[in-house]
């Protein structure tokens, strides 16, 4: 089974997590960073990157700081979009900045940047790869912030293409994917074309996670989500969903409206499933991991590109 | 004259930065990131980056990179310092976050904060000297983290220590210096002890920087400084001149009073002066920077060198 090996691999994460941020003073500041870090979560970019080592034959231990200091990017970018959206609950946990106040929460994701920097610098590898790595890393923060900037600039717009949110949602969530993927190959040594191909297997694969993100906001209860169901549409955000709709002339009543009211927001709910969008979403999602298996196809055949090839499946398969 | 020497240093920054930070889309955030920066300042962190660079026999061009990577890191810190502070002027510009709202400036200061790594990666050096200083920079930006944390923890407590306060102006302002200083070095080739002894120069010097800093925001009126006079006693921050003003039983009407009036804020300012305790702050930071300068002394003579020990001086003696 898939989740078992994803399972172990999050161990190893969650393990290391601990030793390459222990809390130090001033306590209560690396406390607010391990907040949503030790909250769980399915530690799904780190794991790829074990995998994306495994697949070019070299350790999972050996990358497993460079591992971490992509989940550290990844919760840093959590911490500081929870400020930006106003959001009480994440993963059903109190939010950094609702816990400890906007301006500590400002710190704390920032401390966990530069931790993440610290800590990819301390893998064991190649210095011309490491500073290959730290440049991908840097580079893949930079389009995070791209990406995001696009994403709040949509939320006032009407007329967002398919082609714009393509681009942001690559800026936002793929390329962490496909940095993820491609560090841990080339730390490991990796020939470029390998790496080439887990880059573009991450990219592809993270595009689609995403559209399925979307896609989970919508169909999930707040239950297993963690977060009230159907959130996307009363902030507004131009999700797949919305735009496929908008572009048909659907009418959402209630897209942007903070006070909607449950009944209200389930009207929209029926309303995106009889017009097609939430099964146009999908589509694209299934149709872009494909894509990134199909990328996968270079590499030997080994467990650990069988793993990948179901981790993708998996993207668009999970509940939350 | 030092000026001279430091403007000629500032303007290859200034000509660097739109070079390493274009702007290109999504553009209005890059205006967000250039905003600060092309308000000029003194880019005293760069210059003595380039100085250091000089000390030990390398090139400044070589350098420039990591130079604009410093000055964006500090630049950074202002961003979302202002944020936490909800400071309205900043070198008498509005701050990124009066002009593009509290979500954009976080995004703003996050992508200068990747950038200066992307950039610092381009550095043409030796590998493991380069990754040695994405290593070092990393770190500074964690102990900026930490000082600026303790900082806001001194503003809610009545007996911060003198020990303590200079533990965190280590943090948030001094280690800056040391590693721009150090970085330059490094990058240039040069051998530890002189690498070593240009660390503890920016940081003794930076140490003296902050405290004098602290004595400028007092001692200077609001058209030469950009901000309002005497704006840290109304914050209620712990400076060195407070600290000590506190333990000799002052006790100043106006600390920590956000509606405080210009006459309060001048009594308190008269009671600063006349309790000794800005002459306290300012023997300090000569004291400091003297024994900043003393460190140079197993660097061999050169120009460099001694324009170096003139910035010392003048990091106590410019008057914002």
């Amino acid at each position: 089974m898939i989740e078992d090996i994803l399972q172990k691999k999050a161990k190893l994460v969650d393990e290391a997590i601990p030793k390459f941020l222990p809390i130090t003073p001033p306590e209560e500041l690396y406390r607010a960073m391990r907040h949503l870090l030790d909250g769980g979560g399915k530690r799904l970019r780190p794991s790829a990157l074990l995998l994306a080592a495994e697949a070019v034959g070299g350790k999972p231990e050996t990358v497993l700081p460079a591992a971490v200091a992509v989940e550290l990017v990844h919760n840093f970018t959590l911490i500081h979009d929870d400020i930006m959206d106003e959001a009480d609950l994440r993963r059903g946990l109190t939010t950094v900045h609702k816990k400890w106040g906007v301006p500590r929460a400002i710190i704390a994701g920032d401390a966990m940047y530069s931790k993440a920097f610290e800590i990819l610098s301390c893998t064991k590898s190649d210095p011309q790869r490491l500073v290959e790595s730290l440049e991908l890393l840097s580079k893949t923060c930079t389009d995070i912030c791209e990406g995001q900037w696009m994403d709040m600039n949509f939320a006032t717009r009407k007329d967002v293409t398919e082609d714009e949110y393509m681009r942001m949602v690559e800026k936002k969530t793929a390329v962490l994917f496909a940095a993820a993927l491609k560090m841990g190959a080339s730390l490991s040594g990796s020939n470029n074309d390998n790496a080439r191909a887990l880059w573009d297997f991450g990219r592809f694969t993270g595009i689609g996670f995403q559209i399925y993100d979307d896609v989970i906001d919508l169909i999930t209860p707040e239950e297993i989500l963690g977060k009230a169901q159907g959130g996307d549409i009363v902030e507004g955000k131009r999700t797949l969903i919305i735009i496929d709709a908008l572009s048909k002339g659907v009418s959402i009543d209630a897209l942007g409206k903070s006070n909607a009211t449950r009944s209200e927001i389930n009207a929209a709910l029926t309303t995106l499933k009889e017009s097609g969008s939430i099964d146009y979403a999908m589509n694209k999602a299934i149709s872009f991991v494909d894509q990134g298996k199909a990328a996968l196809s270079v590499l030997p055949d080994s467990e650990a590109k069988l793993t990948l090839t179901r981790l993708a499946d998996y993207m668009i398969e999970r509940k939350y």
